[in-house]
């Protein structure tokens, strides 16, 4: 009966999605989660502002939101003292390394990432036909001199790199991505995705100018400022590549709501502190518990910590599964080295006191 | 300075928006529009219920939406009682259409649509390098049997009709529509889109199965359900052409607050009900004022109605500059001979008044 013509390319994808939801899980075995701290929301929520926003535009909903996110833009534009030029905004990062990705990647064209890093990055490549290069992490960060010796010797034009990184939370000095970056082949376009850099100590931070035309910056509102629902990720860049943007983007993505929240959230840069200190309470914590029970924790840069469980990888699946079991949610990096390690979020007092109270009770079942 | 490598498609692509947004306009002019009848959104809004859902929701926008739609697809498919393995949710029929594009369309490959219909479907043709071919409408209406025949003799891929149409308003009665059928080559795949159908007779309701490869169908809660603000349209289509949209969807793109808030809008049928008939109401309003001022409205099927000015498209191009320096927002197709019309949504009685006031002054200065 099928008798619509696919692409090539279509017909050589998977229908794979990168991520199943904990909502999908919790339809699956038929009971909430006790602890959510699995997809590195925040648990803290967005500013009540963000609420109070929400709730005095909704009867604006029946309006076509702003396609070109005008107020949103300039306010980010004040923030970071930058030109409305240099940033795109876009559903969440996802749609915009999906957008870049199509901009630049025609088939058999070379991609350079980390093995273990971003998904849904790859997800994209591979939607375009790119020819995707996976370097190993070093030391349990994403390798940028490797990366990019990499793409210079194998002519890409791409090369993903997270700063700090997901799913281990480490992080590289900013000093030291900025000197790599002269290694950097003029014609390859360098991708920071900083998803997580709010939370991140000052030496994560880079001194790279908006108008270099070596690199896109990516930043979000799902993650520090707490509206993942809302899908609201921006690009920083040179505004001859903002604008290209232009040329493809779904216009009228980003719903009229998402826009309001997205610059309440901006504007309480006070809220913002506070889930920063609280975050970082909530990461000693769960270091706190992986040292109780003899396993290490990697210093992390983000709001969520990979936790060696000092073994193997099917060992690190047996402890998600446990927890998972236990109606504790989390995630785990799949991708040796990095797949010994499981990913917990930072939760509220009572998800990370649960997550303590738990851990113990799975390993004790393992050993 | 501008070093990255962009697609050879990409470089052909102009920078173009495919509307201007009545904020932007309003931006422009430093005031806002007294009417706001262009965009073809629903002035009476949403069902309150809709507004009760968001604003019962909005603590929850710190979690990542549900990636799958699931109770949105579970509703849906109890709504048209067919199977939500049938319903693909996106970003507004805007993305749907995008993302279709993409499955079926590579360099070179043919599709069919209208002189003058919908323009955005035109952009991503040309942003996936497809070729378009374009068909004149017949009686202010597509053709779908030259559409069909047009695609039989140059073995096009894709076919773009909406019932009703925009920007006319005009509807084809859904018997023809599936006798016509029977003309479309195997391989052919078309779209049908029903932006406007909740707004239509029934004589334009097709009986063509959900299951049939010949057609997806794509609707929107944009419209009659006055949520343009959330961007969630559908596609209705057989289960194995629903799939491919997960190879490159972006999966988590439709914002939580979106999908609680169609959820109520697809539950209050009564309101849906009442928005139709007050709709019905106000396009005899447009009648009326079109006929008082020696016009021609043309009978329309949606919410909005497409007026003959009477003289030629620079008559009618004058026509909508006199309203929107009046901060009336209408809009006017641009293709010969729709362009010899404008295009005025169906607003509040308060802006359907200021109009009626407002057309007669525009018309005596031109007269």
């Amino acid at each position: 009966m099928k008798s619509y013509r696919l692409t090539k390319i279509i017909k050589s994808l998977p229908a794979s999605i990168p991520f199943v939801s904990p909502e999908e899980h919790e339809r699956d075995v038929g009971q909430q989660f006790l602890a959510r701290i699995g997809a590195n929301e925040n648990c803290y929520g967005p500013s009540p502002k963000v609420l109070e926003a929400i709730i005095n535009s909704s009867h604006d909903v029946w309006k076509y939101p702003d396609p070109t996110a005008h107020t949103l833009k300039k306010e980010l534009a004040k923030f970071y003292n930058i030109s409305d030029k240099n940033i795109i905004v876009g559903e969440g990062i996802d749609a915009l390394l999906g957008y870049l990705v199509r901009l630049l990647i025609q088939v058999g064209d070379t991609v350079v990432t980390s093995n273990g890093s971003y998904p849904t990055f790859n997800y994209h490549v591979a939607g375009f036909g790119g020819k995707l290069l996976k370097c190993d992490y070093r030391d349990d960060k994403e390798d940028l001199r490797l990366l990019i010796d990499t793409a210079a010797q194998t002519k890409a034009k791409l090369v993903y790199f997270s700063n700090p990184n997901n799913p281990m939370g480490t992080w590289t000095r900013g000093e030291k991505i900025l000197s790599l970056l002269d290694n950097l082949p003029n014609d390859c376009l360098l991708i920071l995705d900083e998803a997580y850099a709010e939370f991140a100590p000052n030496e994560a931070k880079t001194q790279i100018s908006v108008d270099d035309p070596r690199v896109i910056r990516f930043r979000t509102f799902s993650k520090a400022y707490g509206i993942a629902g809302a899908r609201i990720g921006y690009g920083l860049a040179s505004p001859d590549l903002i604008i290209e943007f232009d040329k493809i983007r779904n216009h009228f993505g980003n719903s009229l709501l998402s826009q309001v929240a997205a610059i309440a959230a901006l504007e309480d840069q006070n809220y913002l502190s506070d889930v920063v200190k609280k975050t970082a309470v909530g990461r000693e914590k769960l270091y706190e518990t992986a040292k109780k029970n003899g396993l290490s924790a990697i210093p992390s840069a983000t709001n969520f910590v990979a936790i060696d469980c000092g073994k193997d990888s099917s060992f690190a699946v047996q402890v998600m599964n446990g927890l998972l079991e236990a109606n504790v949610f989390v995630r785990k990096p799949v991708v040796a080295p990095l797949d010994r390690t499981i990913r917990v979020s930072v939760g509220r007092d009572d998800e990370l006191d649960i997550f303590d109270n738990v851990l113990p009770k799975v390993l004790k079942t393992l050993r």
